[in-house]
């Protein structure tokens, strides 16, 4: 028998942390023992692990010595003020917010781009990237490893989810409100999200992209560990519960045609390539991302505005690889260099 | 008193005819007649205009002669057919189909950006641009008039009007199905449009673009009169009942700052610009779009991955300025010129 390890699960009540929990039972981690973690609000709640139901303790009050991994996704406010204390009770921490992923001593970790980072934890914590960076990059990197990405112009639909439980919550309503003809009120985005788009995440910065906008360039960047990479976002919410969609045009430092592309990504880990020319025929949130693990790619076509221009799709489960699924695979990475 | 016009509008109970109809009402058209045409299955019935109600006339039994302009919005066969008829009956035709658009000898007009067009028409028929192509360069053509255009990248958020009436019903039956706990059944769409988002409109070309894609590239060339300027299009459908989006990054010739950007917008016709860094502070399809006349734009920045990069934020409603305000204005135009 391998060696099992003493959980936490930090957030365990919010939409990523629930997942966590469940990725961890499905994907059957070593785990000793398991504990749900939560604001006081919510301790003395009970969330499933598999076939199990755990109790949540009261995050201000719980002692983390003994904890060996610790999954935080509570926000960076809770991130910035436990995940050090996590840290130096000896903990190795996985933090899905983006307190820490900008500082040059935390590594960022992509599972399937960049798992050799996980080794470099000179403050025990790792971040997790931020789910719109993290899809594109599960397919984006075979492609820089192969021929260099110059630039990517990158234009999102992501859905609510990614803003969490209120938000899923905030879009049912508005929808049952609309079906029988009264009033959409919003309280989580500044404007209706329901039968609307909204250009808009995070903050505004100076330069007049929002924060969510930027944490595409900087992530993109520190994760395939080329600060020469330009990207160009534009962040929009759109009205769908479960999974983010990207349009993504690159550019490419040498050439690579559409059937090169995708015989690439028919070959690369955590990719699934979707992409025939009917109906149907590319990945949409509801048709493959929801509750399932890969980066789908679909609509794979050579850029005609550009001699080295390449277009994809992809579209992948934001709560699942874009924050939980990836955590439990740094969690596995970890696991396999304790053995 | 000036001249007055016999009007026709074939497609009249049609999503766009019927706000043919009424966008000739509000703006009021110098009509001596207005006649409401449509094929067999809706003759007989009552559509609006104004005050009046018309009786719809079928299509095939109906004798274009003494028409002096017919606006046509009922699919690209209808108007292959019975435009040519209309036209050898002396009617200026205004069509909304694709159908003569890319041909060398129609003129394919965007009332603020080419309007001189509809003086060379030697078939008879001017052609409305498609409604993305439309909004786009209402707000584009003044930035190419002052820097020149060389790329645009664009990624579209098409809402399910543009496909017409029977797309709105699926959407909301959907909708309602969901709500109410039951299956979305996808009849007009190949895929559930509900909750979701669809990188597909139109047919699939060997390029691997879509022809809605397509319409993005050919229009935009013929309309500014510039086959060099090269444009890479994604065009996603999104369940959004009325108005279109579009994220826009271009490059251009010369640089051009954001603030001057803002400021050339903010003097040009048609254009209306809506950008302030806070919630609510852009643009969307619900609190803006719907029922209006302008191209709403927003999010105006430099795109910090190229050195004469501009990103927009551009927001119409496609059902008036993307089709039936158009072609009234196209009207207007004519109107003007014969008196």
């Amino acid at each position: 028998m391998g060696r099992t390890f003493n959980v936490a699960v930090v957030g365990a009540t919010g939409a990523v942390g629930q997942v966590m929990l469940s990725v961890l039972a499905e994907r059957k981690f070593p785990v000793k023992q398991v504990v749900a973690v939560a604001s006081a609000k919510s301790a003395g709640k009970r969330v499933k692990f598999g076939d199990h139901e755990l109790l949540v303790q009261d995050l201000a009050t719980f002692d983390p010595a003994g904890i060996e991994i610790a999954l935080f996704s509570a926000g960076g406010s809770i991130s910035k003020q436990y995940a050090p204390k996590f840290a130096a009770a000896g903990a190795v921490v996985i933090d899905n917010s983006s307190a820490f992923r900008y500082e040059s001593d935390i590594p960022l970790v992509v599972s399937e781009v960049n798992p050799q980072e996980i080794a470099k934890r000179p403050r025990g914590i790792i971040a997790n990237p931020n789910c719109s960076t993290m899809q594109m990059l599960v397919a984006l990197a075979p492609i820089h490893r192969a021929v260099g990405i110059e630039r990517i112009n990158v234009a999102t639909y992501q859905s609510v989810s990614g803003t969490g439980q209120k938000a899923i919550a905030e879009l049912e309503r508005q929808n049952a409100a609309l079906v029988n003809g009264g009033e959409a009120k919003a309280e989580v985005y500044p404007i209706q999200i329901a039968r609307n788009v909204i250009p808009h995440g995070g903050d505004f910065c100076d330069n007049g992209y929002t924060t969510e906008e930027m944490k595409l360039v900087w992530e993109t960047r520190k994760i395939l560990g080329d600060d020469s990479i330009q990207v160009n976002p534009t962040v929009v919410r759109v009205p769908v519960v479960y999974g983010h969609s990207e349009a993504v045009h690159i550019e490419t430092r040498e050439k690579i045609t559409a059937t090169q592309a995708r015989e690439l990504l028919q070959r690369s880990p955590g990719v699934e390539v979707v992409d025939e020319p009917r109906g149907g025929g590319y990945p949409t949130p509801v048709t493959h991302a929801a509750g399932r693990d890969p980066a789908f790619v679909g609509r794979i076509r050579e850029d005609i505005s550009h001699p080295r221009g390449l277009d994809l799709w992809v579209v992948s489960d934001n709560i699942r690889k874009g924050a939980a699924l990836n955590a439990v695979q740094i969690a596995e990475l970890l696991a396999q260099a304790y053995s």
